[in-house]
């Protein structure tokens, strides 16, 4: 087991594994080979990145069997799911922005995130552990009322899409066993969401396994795994807080 | 005038502008400091690549008024669109593969695709041609019998991001009127689409602009205008031509 964190210390990028408040410096490449130096980092002084720069962020719909119940929605047969745009990931401890182009509600979606380690396509849900390099905590931020403003065309994309909008980190921690991890999200202290990865319609290795028939995963990606009852709006002056035991909270202000 | 080129020379990654049969190899960045240098290479004797690496490649649904006509679509109010996945991006010459896990009709879809050239965040209609770098041809293959396949979920990513189903090139050219453009498809030497950027319900200044406040544009991006009239189904063992004036012919096999 192994926390896995992307700085950045005097303009330079840096990853390695986190130990209580400092991170150990490593170089090669944290999906391949890789090697710790003697460099020790303190965290408060340096500046957090998202733990990977994933070429895409696949993010699930309806994929939890409480909130489709709440929603009255069916058991999907195949993962449903969008692309979320790479400019708009966010690490932990930067600020959310409220979008310049639009006056509505903004919610967050706590979630878990697979994070991907080695390139795969069309593999079994036996072979798809080997895939994973870890897990993460994902707040799928959506500027919710874009979603149905066009009656014949869902906006997923655009609603989450905003610079700031796809927030994932602290970091991707390896070795745990993601069917028993459970998500909770915290909103100006009040808890919102506690609910387990066992409530899903597709768990991680099934995603990983049907994901990666529809196209090709590549070390980085992040695969958001769908959130749960529990949504809610953010007012600016909010923080917000995404938790799993095991990887650690994914804080943010949004503003 | 210039259309711009990247190419794979005995597994080395070049660029630089293309003149007849041959390439004048650049260096530097293609969207910034760059600069010729001796080196010419024949393009029989490389491979050539896609001539951008998009962050995100943005696709439109429902901007031509032809189509909308006949598939009796309203008239958006704001452009309608979804992300393809990077693991789909092919370049002209390379072969267009069937899906191992898909068995429905395969479709190509001709189109403008604008290629942006430098960072841009709500950048207004008039400031918007600073930031596109030039025009490429898209084909956006579709897997079309996905798209409707769970009646709660329109499966527009998952349709259109299997592996080479995001084809853009042969090349970039700068220096085009775009609202002068006219897009072409043939499939196995025969004619299917034949329509102007004239006919875009978003065009191309006021798309860049309009999608500029909803998420950041970055250089190498790439916005695929939506298609018209006139797509079609492939067969394996077709031929599949995308022609712009101006930027060329991109083509490819389907099997």
């Amino acid at each position: 087991m192994a926390q896995w964190i992307r700085v950045r210390d005097q303009g330079k990028v840096k990853f390695g594994i986190l130990d209580g408040d400092a991170l150990t410096v490593y170089h090669g490449d944290m999906f391949g080979d890789c090697a710790p130096t003697d460099e020790r980092l303190k965290l408060d002084a340096v500046d957090l990145l998202t733990p990977t720069e994933p070429s895409k962020m696949i993010c699930l719909w309806n994929n939890f069997a409480m909130l489709a119940s709440k929603l009255e929605l069916s058991t999907p047969e195949e993962p449903l799911y969008f692309i979320k745009s790479p400019s708009a990931y966010l690490a932990g401890g930067q600020t959310i922005r409220k979008p310049a182009s639009y006056d509505g509600k903004v919610i967050f979606e706590g979630e878990l995130g697979i994070v991907i380690g080695r390139e795969c396509a069309e593999v079994s849900e036996a072979e798809a552990s080997d895939y994973v390099f870890g897990y993460t905590c994902v707040n799928d931020v959506t500027a919710v009322e874009l979603l149905n403003k066009d009656k014949s065309f869902v906006q997923w994309t655009r609603a989450k899409s905003f610079d700031t909008f796809g927030v994932f980190g602290p970091v991707v921690a390896t070795g745990l066993e993601p069917d028993e991890l459970v998500i909770r999200s915290v909103l100006n202290d009040s808890e919102r969401q506690n609910y387990p990865v066992s409530d899903m319609h597709f768990r991680p290795m099934r995603l990983v396994s049907m994901l990666s028939h529809d196209m090709r995963l590549m070390p980085g990606d992040v695969i958001a795994c769908g959130t749960n009852v529990g949504v809610g709006s953010m007012k600016p002056g909010s923080t917000i807080e995404i938790s799993i035991d095991g990887i650690g909270t994914l804080s943010n202000r949004y503003e």
